[in-house]
């Protein structure tokens, strides 16, 4: 990859954080832009080497931008990412990184600047910690970065989408929203639900019981209210068919049960230890 | 505690294997003797410092014994606790590490021989590893041990097995047999049951869509079959309960988000969040 002028972060938190920290210590870009809604996070973030320069003043943050990265929860991104396009030089690239894919890139497509000019993306990591004390350079080591283009996006800003998330230690992978949506609603956003769930049917008398498999199981749920409400509201379509999926394979485990039937509980069992099996996740840093 | 003198150990896997290395390295009995079925596996046990003899014979492993702790799959608890009492001396204390207490202390205490010297119990403590390679010897450490006495169950005999609990590392708790089985379909089973779940609805091709939430969500699905069906069965009526539990927490959330009600959907992952947040788990090695 060409080494990028300057690239502009929108949201200094975990995500942005450890983008700007990546590519400042590859040394990808000659100047790396935060802007913030807080002066005192810019200037935290700035401190731990996550970005080279601060503002809260959108046409400050983007007019020489050459890239920018919009790293804000899902209910601010279409905005963010529309001023973006609004306030940036023409030749831009804009990526995102939000959870969901659908809606957002929809909302932004039917704005014909910001058309021009985004590619739709959503790079694997995160942590149920927040914030750009818990960013980190090497984040997205190995980590899988969908790409979601559309017949509307444009093949160059498709390859400098690519080129910029794989420079950071990304893999990447082009598929279409509504697989982005459908995928992740099973991969990350019903396990979410799920670790909720299950913090919530244990009694406070009963948690000194829990041990390994309700520490794992229920871990994300530590992660805040407000934006795992937007990601779920984002994604509800796919996200109900996952839970009507999941309690269904948990009523033919239910009527196993039962019938007493060992060799059917086995067999379910199985299914799915063999599939998590298969699962390897590389990186291992980041934990989302 | 005063210093056993032979302490037998019934199945030399990974729990097994945890007791006797803990027993053996803080010097708390005289001898360790191992009983399992495959002379190679106890080879290993006693090579790798977790029993001090291994036997595949019955009499020979029970002829000394001042404790017996079990620690087979639930499925061979029974049987194996009743052998221990009708050979070990008279004084003999015996516990077990069963993962379900209704259906194990039940059966044992129609034997009038077992009943008098028999202690239920369930260390938290496992992984989803198996085998003495996985056993270490601070397995037990800050962990909670639950001891299920009965009013069979003789107070001199519970204060023993207490004790060897608590030496080896663990925290105890005593509750009753129905507490402890619907606490812990709660904090344990159903945990297991939707990490399957959860790696049985993702295609094959999504996996590598998957992060730590999955990974977490899902690592106890790499449990063998056969400890589960058994747990699952021995469990089941309390196991129904709490995944009738689960879904109705999910279909609460679903119902949330077919109104577009970012409201509740808040405060159903708020009552999550902060169930989370007020567990922990001391010791942090173990992971079951």
């Amino acid at each position: 990859m060409h080494r990028l002028g300057t690239v502009s972060i929108v949201g200094v938190g975990l995500i942005g954080g450890s983008v700007g920290m990546a590519l400042r210590q590859r040394g990808l870009a000659a100047r790396v832009i935060g802007l913030g809604r807080s002066s005192e996070t810019l200037e935290e973030a700035r401190q731990l080497g996550a970005i080279d320069q601060g503002t809260t003043d959108p046409a400050e943050a983007f007019e020489d931008a050459e890239a920018v990265v919009v790293c804000t929860p899902v209910t601010r991104v279409v905005e963010d990412v529309l001023r973006a396009a609004r306030l940036s030089p023409p030749g831009v690239m804009i990526t995102d990184a939000g959870s969901t894919k659908r809606r957002l890139v929809e909302a932004i497509e039917r704005d014909p600047t910001a058309q021009r000019v985004f590619v739709g993306a959503h790079p694997l990591a995160g942590s149920e910690r927040k914030g750009v004390a818990a960013a980190r350079a090497d984040l997205f080591e190995g980590r899988m970065c969908v790409l979601t283009p559309t017949e509307r996006t444009a093949d160059d800003r498709l390859e400098r989408a690519e080129s910029l998330w794989q420079s950071i230690g990304c893999r990447t992978r082009r598929m279409d929203l509504d697989e982005h949506d459908a995928a992740l609603a099973r991969t990350s956003h019903l396990p979410h639900a799920v670790a909720a769930a299950l913090a919530r049917v244990v009694a406070p008398d009963w948690l000194e019981l829990g041990a390994g498999a309700f520490r794992d199981g229920t871990r994300v749920a530590g992660a805040p209210a407000d934006l795992w409400a937007g990601i779920f509201l984002d994604n509800r379509s796919c996200l109900l068919d996952a839970l009507g999926e999941l309690c269904r394979e948990l009523d033919e485990l239910a009527g196993a049960l039962e019938r007493g039937d060992e060799a059917s509980i086995r067999a379910w069992w199985e299914k799915g230890r063999l599939n998590r099996e298969r699962f390897s996740m590389p990186g291992g840093g980041g934990s989302d």
